[in-house]
């Protein structure tokens, strides 16, 4: 299960995708097996979580990699980046690479 | 500590604000405030995790609270719209409401 927190040992990617509502379910489906076939066997995963908006709008990844160069890695993956030309072809994507600043709870 | 799973009670708010590299920090101090001092009081706030890009140029907040209807109730409180406009002065928001769609663990 992913957990947020500061300080641990892991880049954070949140990847916004932005798609036409009757094609949603379409991407969360092409994600979900390019994570679970490809993405998820490289090293250096920690983990992935898909979300849909409510307003259907979009889709977004937050998703968990022990380093910056293992994400890298990943990207020049050719099996990867067919993966990824395949999601944006029906969206635009806006991945941006992240560490926790900081965190909050009731 | 915010937990990502499928099926929890939440809604889930990813908001990425786009800032100048220089005003990154000053956001991110800004949005602690405010998170501390006034969202994190209001009825059905559940967690806010607040991320700094390693371009600089990006900060997002990762925030679960129980209900949409919470979460707009927090937008239309005067004191939470003052924070707010204090933090879109100096970045643009994307927020976007999601329900978790699939996770994947290594």
């Amino acid at each position: 299960m992913t957990e947020i927190t500061t300080g641990a040992d892991v880049v954070t990617l949140i990847n916004v995708f932005t798609v036409a509502p009757e094609r949603q379910q379409e991407l969360l489906d092409l994600l979900d097996r390019a994570t679970e076939e490809v993405m998820r066997h490289r090293p250096g995963f920690v983990s992935a979580n898909l979300h849909a908006s409510l307003d259907g709008g979009h889709v977004a990844n937050y998703a968990q990699w022990e380093s910056e160069a293992a994400f890298q890695a990943m990207l020049a993956d050719p099996e990867c980046r067919e993966h990824m030309s395949a999601a944006t072809a029906m969206a635009d994507a806006v991945p941006v690479l992240y560490r926790v600043s900081s965190t909050h709870n009731r």
